[in-house]
């Protein structure tokens, strides 16, 4: 069935539902995620995609493509590349496919898919391309082993992740530190990893991939910047706030000690505060 | 005696003693650390000193010039701008004149001084340069506030600083990590701020800068990248090797713990680790 891949697979978006779980997202699946993913692709779609563009004619698998905040940037940025967008929420992928058509793109097609267990024969692709999405698979070396298995020989992938890790600010304060390490820690619980950038080149090399490229992107807010501290706010700080409950059930923090590392994140984007944010963005060939 | 400056200030380089007594640079004065400066200087040369470039007949102070790592990237970067390097450690001064003059440049001239009380009138440079000195200075604005004192109206300073809290590895391991915040609490303990380069934004604003940008210079070193490990060994792990003495003396490590953190640190040049450091590079303007 998927001969004719890619040109008839949008005839029938849904017809494979696979029968796995959802690996465990942890920041939700609210409507207010859902704009703090277009937020966080749009204010960060300069700095995450240059330098990805795909030639014409190419064919582009992009594994995890949630709501389609990536997708539609990847859509517009290589207009005559032909994209397979795939996700393992049914959701997630409904959602994509109205904003890509909305936008008018027609050059993605949308698939259900478990990124660990792909339905599409070896060597499909010219390229792969995954974002935010890595963290949250308990073993990333299945998944490359996957990803990489359905891209051509020759062909590339493109792995851009965050590391939380990497989040300095000021004022710094422990409250604030914990917030954010709560969020580490239920991750990690769920069987991610929320400062998995670092670990991007090792991970492609075990993988065996070849030419890997690592390009660390760091942005820096401060009210000097326009707009910068609203990003921090509506795309870092929510994340962080999208956990509230979980860490408190969880034990990880009291209310009141989880209200202050929020209002102490907030501080860090008034006037005087910093907060600076690597994103690494991964490259590298499969062997001929 | 400074009317003829900038002219005639080098036929009296040591004229002037200040009489207190230096602060504590905690990474000590032996030729081994006077190595690491030069190679410090000379491996990031680029990264940090791109975009500084001084006009011709511009008279530029370098406050804090050591060893004269940075200096040596000055004087070549701007040949036809006058340099006045300042530094309080006779011994610093000295090294940073062989230097210089070993390599043939004739437009610095050195001078010893205390930049929390410079011996210059007021408005007498049309720049100043700063790098890795405030780390330094128990009060970095009382700094700042001489600084600002002896720039021309609408003159620039440009400082440029570390912040051992931007340090992303892999392996990261708890012990690489207790020997950086050994260095980080060792350095707070001798009035300095290992932690500052995240701080650059406000003390310019504080001091009463304005037009201030904050560039964020970042370093990513692998096996993939030549030179990149040896870099990370030679300035960063060698400066925290540095301090192993008063580590263990101080009682912040016991020397097993320490010599394991220092084996993770080497680890991390080694196959498959990475190491990531941002310096933060800060410019403003006095008001006119």
């Amino acid at each position: 069935m998927y001969n004719d891949y890619p040109h008839h697979i949008s005839d029938q978006p849904e017809a494979k539902i696979m029968s796995e779980s959802p690996h465990s997202y942890i920041h939700g699946w609210s409507d207010r995620e859902s704009i703090r993913l277009h937020d966080q692709a749009s204010g960060l779609g300069f700095l995450l995609h240059e330098g990805t563009r795909y030639l014409p004619g190419s064919t582009v698998l992009e594994a995890g493509c949630g709501v389609g905040a990536q997708t539609i940037l990847l859509a517009g940025n290589s207009p005559h590349a032909q994209f397979v967008s795939v996700d393992i929420s049914p959701d997630s992928l409904a959602k994509a496919q109205d904003r890509v058509s909305g936008a008018g793109y027609t050059n993605v097609t949308f698939r259900q898919a478990d990124i660990c267990s792909l339905p599409f024969p070896a060597e499909t692709f010219d390229h792969v391309f995954v974002c935010f999405t890595l963290e949250h698979i308990p073993d990333p070396l299945v998944a490359l082993d996957t990803l990489r298995k359905v891209l051509r020989p020759g062909g590339t992938i493109t792995v851009i992740e965050g590391d939380h890790g990497s989040a300095i600010f000021y004022p710094g304060t422990p409250a604030a530190h914990h917030v954010i390490n709560c969020l580490v820690t239920l991750q990690r619980q769920a069987g991610g990893n929320a400062l998995i950038g670092r670990e991007l080149e090792h991970l492609l090399a075990d993988s065996g991939f070849i030419d890997i490229h690592i390009s660390p992107r760091q942005t820096y807010a401060s009210q000097n910047i326009p707009r910068s501290s609203e990003a921090v706010k509506k795309i870092f700080i929510a994340m962080i706030e999208g956990v509230r409950e979980q860490a408190i059930e969880g034990g990880l923090a009291d209310p009141d000690a989880w209200d202050r590392g929020i209002r102490d994140l907030y501080r860090t984007t008034e006037q005087n505060g910093m907060f600076c944010y690597t994103f690494f963005k991964a490259t590298g060939r499969k062997t001929v």
